[in-house]
């Protein structure tokens, strides 16, 4: 077998049996096939696509490039759940204790990441004392303890997917649907799920912009987990604006916490008990998605949603206490108004400069080595369908620096506001699975 | 200027600008742009095609990304020849010649190259004593003394080309319309030429198999020499069954002389002539294409081109007295006769296994490092069209070993032997340009 005759045939169409994707994926990992002819295939895919069989074949390949995490010692299905990544996203904070409230059992591993803020382990990091290394063993014995744990992605977990992502990223191949369905897929499936819950952003803040192209992706990860005996549910999730009120890492953690006490923002709150209802139907914990639904809402109200996640915290070493006092959590010296230079209704909110803005506070990283401020980023006073008078404060920065000037004039600049206030858009848009 | 945002251009069908064609042909010839992302270039442009400016701008890139021939030193309009390659073909053997003995300078650099038989530097290193280096000054001076000089291909000529091909060769990119042509382009414009005749094979025996391939490459080149003002034609010829007679190197010149005697395959003999001609008006000899074939013919007739043909030899060191007798040329210790074991007419005689027949003998190369053995090839003494009868020989294996089995039934397996006639087909199917 040679790769080069494998980069043929799929640049002319034709598709790549199992035996030809393993051959690819792990000479690629091994580095007997150079990233010249990995690049060359990613492209060819990224023209010619793949069928589900393909799809599938190729998830797995990337699975089996390295350790696969055996969860044998936790008791019930264990349900993962992905986001495909937006602005304000700090659903996992909410959902896995949410879940777990309700006895879905979940060992999570997350990622920092790139991004405008940290990643989910970098939220839970600004709460003091709070540490994400775990050895597996007590990873196992936290789940089946207190139903939850969460850990930084360790070890050599699919690493074909870890350096085709890295080739793709300068190669101008991130963009192929199979390609991004199957590094999905094997991570999530690498990390041990026997079920997956994905939340499919879709606007303009998420990387997919339409309707056709999120349905696409959900229905191939779909077909995938079907393939691979996973059952999976992709949640097409609302991302015109910013998820919730605020963007960073302590605040977000801040919000967190008001949503689980029942008193968050209304469509973050949606958007998190349908999630966590379908990860509690897949963890075979409630017959259906409105039993679910229902119990989960009955959970952040009683506060034992709040209760799962203080005992969560201090079961990794953090301050329980942020529950009851999020002053505890870390606080920046500034705190500056941004208002409104005109005035009527909020027609939207751009994503991505808010993002920016976040960022350039020091609530992302750039560069995997870039460090970051916990308790730098935006709170959104006003969202889109809001009122708004000349002069109203509009939303907030949090900053350890006095020069926050750019990051101003990219929150005034997200500000869309007209005359008339504008129909409003659902947060969960579909579901697929 | 980034080269992934330069390939995700290009994927996305965009056309690029001449200075982002020149960072990324610099920046590959230099190392800054890795492998990888060429690669992933090169598919993206397999997929897109380029539009005749960008193909120019292409050329151009790679022309400069080296050193460029000067042929100041050379009066009158240099005209170089390109073929696309197919078994048994010596035209550039008897077309230099001949477009020399007519008063055409012809400075000529060849390739050795891999394939069926050597290229024309080693079916010329067939002759006792001829070389093929020669210093500039002394090239340049040959050229004005005896109107031909040919060396082999040296120094850095459009290494970006060189470079680039490797890459395609592994890649499953080298069949891309505008790769090739300005692959063949930059070549022969680093080499110095004012203007070009391109002989672009079709048929079987080609790379190009359709006449709908070839024309549009052909076209393409055309379009280039035409943007970077190099009169260029592409003649269109017949690669349906080996060119000529003989396949081989020390043969091949054997039957070049043979047409430069007036005395060859009349097939052949008519390629060279239409090529010549060709030639001969680009160079500003003939005023029309009549005038400069009715001339062209007239030197086969004379002797003047196979004196021409022998000054060539000699003032490149080479036994001139091969012309008089082709027996001082490298002879095989043996030959083997194939035979019919059919009666009707020839169909067809593929090519691809004459050539591989010509290769096992030991005409060729399939590495790099491979020797060639001058003596061997084979003879065709029955070509398409002709009537064959049980026992007749339909060729000739030259080889200096006993053991010639596989020829033998490669041999036998290339010709099509069927009741009827085969309607003729014109060797030369159309002229652009």
């Amino acid at each position: 077998m040679r790769m080069v005759d494998i980069i043929q045939q799929k640049r002319d169409g034709g598709r790549l049996t199992r035996e030809q994707l393993y051959f690819a994926v792990q000479g690629f990992t091994k580095g007997d096939i150079p990233d010249y002819q990995m690049s060359a295939f990613a492209m060819a895919v990224f023209f010619r696509g793949m069928d589900a069989a393909e799809i599938a074949d190729l998830t797995m390949a990337m699975v089996n490039s390295g350790d696969v995490v055996s969860l044998a010692g936790i008791r019930g299905t264990k349900v993962d759940k992905h986001s495909t990544g937006g602005v304000g996203d700090k659903t996992s904070l909410i959902v896995v204790p949410l879940v777990a409230a309700a006895g879905v059992p979940v060992a999570k591993m997350s990622g920092r990441g790139l991004g405008h803020t940290g990643g989910t382990v970098d939220k839970l990091e600004s709460i003091p004392g709070f540490h994400i290394e775990l050895e597996n063993e007590q990873f196992v014995r936290n789940v089946n303890e207190h139903k939850m744990a969460l850990v930084g992605q360790s070890g050599n977990l699919a690493p074909a997917d870890k350096k085709l992502y890295a080739l793709r990223d300068v190669t101008a191949t991130v963009n192929s649907l199979p390609l991004i369905a199957s590094s999905i897929m094997s991570k999530k499936i690498a990390a041990g799920a026997d079920a997956i819950v994905l939340d499919v952003k879709v606007g303009s803040g998420a990387f997919l912009k339409s309707m056709a192209e999120a349905e696409e992706l959900a229905a191939t990860m779909v077909s995938i987990g079907s393939s691979l005996k996973r059952k999976t549910i992709a949640v097409l999730s609302d991302m015109s604006e910013p998820l919730g009120t605020e963007v960073g890492n302590a605040n977000e953690v801040r919000e967190a916490i008001a949503v689980l006490k029942g008193e968050g923002d209304a469509r973050l709150t949606e958007l998190c008990l349908n999630l966590g209802a379908h990860m509690a139907v897949a963890g075979g914990v409630y017959a259906d998605y409105a039993a679910a639904y229902g119990a989960l809402n009955g959970l952040l109200a009683s506060g034992e949603a709040l209760r799962t996640f203080r005992t969560f915290i201090e079961a990794q070493g953090g301050e329980g206490g942020i529950v009851d006092d999020p002053g505890l959590l870390p606080q920046a010296r500034y705190q500056v108004k941004v208002r409104a230079e005109q005035e009527g209704f909020v027609q939207a909110i751009d994503a991505e400069s808010v993002g920016v803005a976040a960022m350039l506070l020091g609530a992302g990283r750039a560069r995997k080595e870039d460090a970051i401020d916990y308790a730098a980023g935006v709170s959104l006073l006003k969202k889109t369908g809001d009122a708004v008078r000349y002069g109203d404060v509009l939303a907030v920065i949090h900053s350890n620096s006095e020069n926050n000037q750019e990051s101003i004039g990219r929150l005034v600049a997200a500000y869309v506001i007209g005359a008339d206030r504008p129909a409003p858009v659902p947060i969960v848009h579909k579901v697929i699975g």
